[in-house]
């Protein structure tokens, strides 16, 4: 039931110009001949980790259990950074321990995570500048041929992606646009289960109260609904997106051209009385 | 027979920096474990139907029979506009019905196609804004798997390419240049079986008489030649093209280029009395 | 212990906008069903072979043996220019004879290059314009798929890389940046063997006296070192790289930005009197 068995995902900050991702997928082939490549991305923008972080985390769940997802955005390498390996939901992941794989994991029903210090995975030198190539591949393509997680190193607690902190002021917060997809939807630092008013029922997901609450986003307003669907045509809404975190859409169109909005800019969160 | 079975070629307008791309693939991915993946190219403009159309048609024929060709280029998505799955020459074809697969299917000496009603081969739930995903990569996987083009659906008359009307004015035909190839040469609307006179034997193609026009674009004159290699050097010519689209070129180089053509220019046929 | 047998490398200057790298892959796969591919990169400035040579260098040594390497940046196509395939430490390459393959060649201990003159293993027509295609590509399936060199036309010596000559005059060498890689790093065209006094044992490779020497680019004076661990930090230095070229480095950072640098900006060497 590995569909994905050989199959290796790569998203990476490397472009496309250069000899890098050769390099990775050239030690992955050499230590794994099977292995079939999948490029994600090589562009997310140099050293923005937030950015791989939304885009891994949308592309994950597509593939099928069995993949190897390799994403190499790594501001900190050289310095002592971890390195993970994980398996979440069937697949595995292998990048740095700077948040880039937090969101991927924090979508996950099941999750392990380790720590990469088993050096016999690597390749036999180790640069300062190119782990990508160094630890990240030769341990891809042990996963891929079937090597055994637990084998790598000890159990790890991966960084979460560090989001800009959002500041509650009575019954407003004041949050951020930390990501605009590719449909032009404005995704908030906001995390609806711990601003939105939720009701739960035992072992069923919190529902939330968005009549409760309204986000302010370049001076409109967006009433939270349970789904895109359910909003008016050119008007901005605001629903939960599938990360948790609250996002401000418009119903087939993109609320960044209809707001003019960019990633940093000021998102108000509004309750109301309950 | 069939170099191509299993291998699955993509062409879009979605682009490589987001994760759509690769949300096509891990679908396809998971129906089709053995499918090897051939990008035609994502840089598409963005919903410029005839651009996919002609560099689709450019690509298909050098792909093995059996390579199922997934091409979408969608504006229509979350209308009714049809999807379809064909095969030409021993291709599959798999997109949606608004001419972007119509000069592929025109150039094929056989061709068989379907529209897509078959719901158990697609994902279980269908966004309206993603189609290319829901419907379209688990119908390639299914082909992809060696799975039969009419289980997919009904027969189906596919939409042709619309292109622009060219007007006839006496012994004068405007029409336009409705794309540009990499080498340069303009590729207009003027269908050569509609405009210019042909002999024609039994069971043999038509023969232009080519000596008959010219092609005026840019206030250049373009004698109509039988190939390019009887073009003077530096001087515009006018060919039929593999399509059956008069075009302007220029021997080992770029008739754009030469005479500052762009996509949407007049270009006048002018015929000789016969 | 062909870990790489049936993977096909490719490098070009294709872009990646048009039908091109997919002509050249479905030609493959029409020759080899079981190819797999690896993009090095088709974003090789146009006609640019000297950035195609460095790129292609820097990225064969990481694929396995086996592997077929095709690389195409070809101004001379349609000219008599030879095209050829060759055996370099266990890894195929197959080009146009201008150059292109002369760094990956040179930097290989073990070398086999023949001219391709045995049109049976080509595309029945060749065209002028496209021989990556016509012969490139089906000469590249033929050693996928298990060839033999040798059946493809007789030894050949291969073109060296042109790289503009550098001057000598009393103790100075006057040379030029040839390339700037990823990392920032400068290349020049001054060749250590030629420049630098080495000390050399039977049998050893050579030892370069990097103390006798320095280079100068944009003002700023790069001292020899034997390795870049050996720089201070945010000082160039100066370093005999992979391929036995000079070249001015800064230790963990961009020498191209700290100096401004730029392809084709003069450098001096200074040698010490004895």
């Amino acid at each position: 039931m590995n569909a994905g068995r050989g199959l290796v995902a790569l998203l990476t900050d490397f472009g496309t110009r250069d000899w890098y991702v050769a390099a990775l997928k050239g030690v992955i082939a050499s230590r794994a001949p099977r292995a079939r490549f999948i490029d994600i991305t090589h562009e997310i923008p140099p050293q923005d980790v937030v950015a791989g972080a939304f885009t891994l985390a949308a592309a994950v769940p597509w593939f099928p259990t069995g993949t190897v997802v390799v994403a190499v955005v790594d501001p900190g390498v050289g310095t002592d950074r971890p390195v993970l390996a994980a398996q979440a939901d069937g697949r595995f992941l292998v990048g740095p321990d700077n948040g880039l794989l937090g969101l991927a994991l924090a979508q996950a029903a099941r999750r392990r995570v380790v720590r990469l210090t088993q050096r016999r995975y690597w390749l036999p030198t180790i640069s300062r500048t190119f782990q990508g190539r160094d630890i990240m591949a030769p341990v891809a393509a042990y996963l891929a041929r079937g090597g055994a997680l637990s084998r790598l190193g000890p159990a790890h607690r991966a960084a979460a992606l560090a989001l800009p902190p959002a500041v509650r002021r009575g019954r407003t917060v004041v949050g951020r646009i930390v990501h605009i997809d590719g449909f032009g939807n404005l995704i908030t630092n906001l995390r609806a289960d711990r601003w939105l008013p939720a009701r739960r029922k035992m072992g069923a997901a919190p529902f939330f109260q968005t009549a409760s609450a309204r986000l302010v986003c370049r001076r409109r307003s967006a009433p939270m609904v349970s789904s895109y669907a359910k909003g008016p045509p050119r008007r901005p809404v605001a629903v939960v997106g599938a990360l948790g975190l609250m996002e401000v859409a418009v119903r087939n169109g993109s609320a960044a051209r209809l707001l003019g909005a960019r990633r940093g800019d000021r998102v108000t969160l509004r309750l109301r009385r309950p």
